[in-house]
């Protein structure tokens, strides 16, 4: 017997929208249906207010409906935007999203462990050790690293983005300029940004110079390779490409505490698209990452069933905006 | 038979750890012991890489080791510290954290709902829809909001915090001071550091004037209202206290725009302790929230057995913090 008020099912759901049984399943599981089709359903699902209880529909089909995010942290405001943009792609699938931050890379291991155990159906990570080891059972998506040709690696097209800082600069009438890099050593892709940049330079005929420091070299070296290209009060560059927002947000401090004016004396571009708050204007000018389209790709991939067609890297297209450390105006 | 090479067991923690089995049990689920026990058991786990397999227990205990903070996004900084904060506080309890962002506060209601259906074992809450739902027999923790005397409240102490904002500036040398504000008017902990800042102005002598928009209203509305206290270039205020480092941050800029310098014509303080990166300067000068202790309290209430002794409203300290909106220097 059935209550008035008893809580909608599956089959309450395929009736209301008119779809077959396993056409709502496979809407609830994020497996592709027809556009129409999966409109319908969520539209019915919305109506009865039907609740997926992925706790005993995990039992059931040996799945959790979760995925973990590892990610250093949400305070760097890039990881609180991919934390955010992954948690609506997963939501609006209706996976459950925990949240693993890793406050040092030795934990990263221990979280992917103990994702494992607890049986997600998968993986998004950013990760930075080297060694990480990941059971070939659990679907597993890096962001900014390819980690084997089985594990799909998601990221801007970082070189294209370097290769758009040069070219910006160029078009902003720079003719000497610099590269400043400051983070790890690792071989990930956010490290191609150097030698898109370097080839943007040659391509378009700027002399550059770099200025390349690893994790923990203190910040003071960019301050004394700034302060030795400046001769009579002024700056041997006229444009700078800082490899993130973050490091372009430190040198112009580090600019200005020499007397050097931003835009006016030096153009600076970063990269990343960093805001102080959503909706203010970005920290600098910048190339931007396609955050929301970063997060999507991820999801897809993860959840995507057949295996043997996941792509090894998939590099995102990025944008240049201006943010008030570049001439746009004077052209 | 029992391989070499077979996965840890709490018993062999307990071995290790020279301790109780019980003790393991209660340093794994959080529930407090002497610290020494503690210190000892966490070394036997970290040395014998023992993982808690929280599904397998959730199914023993009835227990999930799950928790799901619900906020409205992670771009937001001070959202994005806080969800930072807490996910820190849970795992280093081994419970595993849900990120449910929301948003607009329809959702609120939708993941409550589904948080409660996948047997999470509480709900960490920074929700503004008035008229949520929460079952008893889910444990929530509120945020910033108090929502019946039944569900604990963690704040920070905006009241302190505003009368601190009037002090500090009444000790800058401000006599003339404006409060603004914009945002939901809901009847929430944050909406106290208005009367905090009224009461530091009456008790410090401050002449104040307030300019309060609600949501929607156009930031437009600030201009006009500076705009009319400006006589003669200069405006009537030497003080301004914003109820976010996010409106202090627009108000400084449309002040620039008006011709005022910030802080030689007038000072201003915000709310928050917003940084731009982490470990960068504060975006303003500002009221500290006390991030880490808020997470570390919502967890504590959220995971306390004895629910009769939950207080129903914990107000933690503020600090002032000078981000060079503020003229310390002078003083």
């Amino acid at each position: 017997m059935k209550s008035e008020h008893s809580v909608p099912t599956m089959k309450d759901v395929a009736r209301e929208a008119g779809v077959a049984l396993g056409t709502v399943s496979k809407v609830v599981n994020g497996i592709p249906v027809g556009e129409s089709y999966r409109l319908r359903v969520e539209e019915a699902i919305k109506k009865l207010n039907y609740q997926v209880n992925s706790y005993a529909q995990g039992l059931k089909a040996n799945k959790t409906y979760t995925v973990a995010l590892l990610l250093p942290n949400t305070e760097d405001p890039f990881f609180a935007s991919l934390a955010y943009h992954i948690n609506l792609s997963l939501l609006k699938r209706r996976y459950r999203m925990l949240l693993c931050c890793t406050v040092n890379s030795d934990q990263e291991q221990e979280y992917i462990t103990m994702a494992q155990q607890n049986k997600v159906d998968g993986i998004i990570g950013l990760t930075y050790n080297p060694n990480l080891q990941i059971e070939e059972n659990t679907p597993f998506v890096a962001i900014d690293r390819s980690m084997g040709s089985k594990i799909p690696c998601v990221a801007s097209d970082n070189f294209a983005g370097g290769q758009l800082a040069a070219e910006k600069l160029a078009d902003l009438g720079c003719t000497n300029v610099a590269f400043l890099r400051i983070g790890s050593s690792l071989d990930n892709e956010p490290n191609k940004r150097k030698a898109g940049f370097e080839n943007g330079c040659l391509s378009r005929g700027l002399s550059y110079k770099m200025k390349i420091l690893n994790d923990g070299e203190p910040f003071e070296e960019f301050t004394r390779f700034l302060s030795e290209h400046i001769h009579d009060g002024r700056l041997s560059f006229d444009g700078i490409f800082c490899v993130t927002d973050r490091l372009a947000y430190l040198i112009i401090k580090t600019l200005r505490q020499l007397n050097l004016r931003v835009p006016e004396d030096v153009q600076v571009i970063g990269f990343d698209g960093i805001r102080v708050f959503p909706g203010a204007e970005h920290v600098c000018s910048t190339i931007v990452q396609p955050v929301p389209e970063i997060a999507e790709m991820c999801v897809n991939l993860l959840l995507q069933e057949n295996i043997s067609a996941k792509p090894p890297l998939v590099c995102l297209p990025v944008t240049y905006v201006s943010g008030g450390t570049t001439r746009e105006g004077e052209i």
